[in-house]
C-alpha cells in the first residue's frame, strides 16, 4: 500500500459518511461486529467474549484472586462479580476463601472449564479471523500491532483499567 | 514500517499476553479506552459516545423515522427507544408521530441540539484524536481506512445492522 492510494481511499470513506472517519465510531462498529461472529461461531456454547478471555487468563495464569482477574482481563469488578458466579454454577470454575486472607476470594478454573476452551478453540480462532479476513496478510499483521501499540500505551484510560503480565 | 520490523514487534506483543494478539481482544479493550477517553474530554455535557453519534446522524440527515435513526448508527431498535425519550427530556431532539403513517415515529434535532453538537466538537474531536495519537500520520490513515474497510465489508454480521448512507 502506497500512502498516496490510502490517503485516497480516506478521503472516499469520509465523503460517503464522516461517522466512519471517526476511529470511535469505527471501533465500537467493530465491536458488534466481533460480537456477533463470536457468538454465530460459538452459539452451541453459550459463553460470551469476555467470558472465553476470563476463561484463558485463568487457564494462563492459574488460581487468582477476584481483582487480578478483573485487572487480566480489563473488566469492571462489579461485572467480574456478576461473570463469576454465572461460570461457576456450570462448573467451569472454582471460587474459594484465601487462607491467607479472608477477605480474598480466590478463583481457579476446573476440569469442565479447560475441556470448554479446548473445545471452543477452533471456532473461537474462526471469530478472530472472520472480523479481519478482509485484510491481506501483511495488513492484518499491521493491524494488530497498531491495536495492540494503542491498548498497552492506554491501559490506564479506561472504564477498567487492565494490567497486562 | 517494514514488514519485517511489524512481525517481530507481533511476535514480541504475543510473547506479552497471547490475549494482545486476539483482533476480538484488541477490539474491546479499544472500544473501552475510547469511551473513557471521550467521557473524560465531554464530562460536562453528559453524552455518551452513542448518544453523539446519535445526534450527528440527525444533525447531516434531517428528519428521519425511529428505525432509519437506529440503522444509521448501528444502534438496536430497543437501545433507541430507550435513549431517544432521554434527549427528547433535554430538548435535544422532538419525535412526533409520522402524518402519512401514524404507526411511524419521526425524529429530528432541536435548536438545543445543534448548539450541543457545536458546543462538544472541539472536545469530542480531541477525544478521538487521543484514542489514536500514539500512531505517526500514515499509521493513524492506515488503521482508519483498514477499519472503515472492515466495518463496510460486515454491516450484516453485527447485533445491530448499520446502513450507511
Amino acid at each position: 500500500m502506497k500512502p498516496k492510494s490510502i490517503k485516497t481511499e480516506l478521503d472516499a470513506i469520509r465523503a460517503r459518511s464522516p461517522l466512519l472517519a471517526r476511529p470511535g465510531f469505527l471501533i465500537r462498529r467493530l465491536h458488534q461486529i466481533h460480537t456477533a461472529l463470536f457468538l454465530e461461531e460459538t452459539r452451541d456454547h453459550q459463553i460470551t467474549p469476555v467470558q472465553y478471555s476470563l476463561l484463558t487468563a485463568l487457564a494462563e495464569e492459574g488460581e487468582m484472586d477476584q481483582n487480578t482477574v478483573a485487572l487480566s482481563i480489563g473488566l469492571e469488578r462489579t461485572s467480574v462479580a456478576e461473570v463469576l458466579p454465572r461460570l461457576e454454577a456450570r462448573e467451569l470454575l472454582q471460587r474459594r476463601v484465601s487462607e491467607a486472607d479472608r477477605r480474598v476470594k480466590l478463583v481457579r478454573l476446573m476440569p469442565k472449564g479447560y475441556d470448554l476452551l479446548e473445545s471452543m478453540r477452533v471456532s473461537v480462532q474462526r471469530a478472530h479471523d472472520r472480523t479481519i479476513e478482509l485484510l491481506s496478510e501483511p495488513e492484518r499483521e499491521m493491524l494488530l500491532v497498531m491495536m495492540a501499540r494503542l491498548v498497552e500505551a492506554n491501559e490506564g484510560h479506561s472504564v477498567a483499567p487492565m494490567r497486562l503480565r
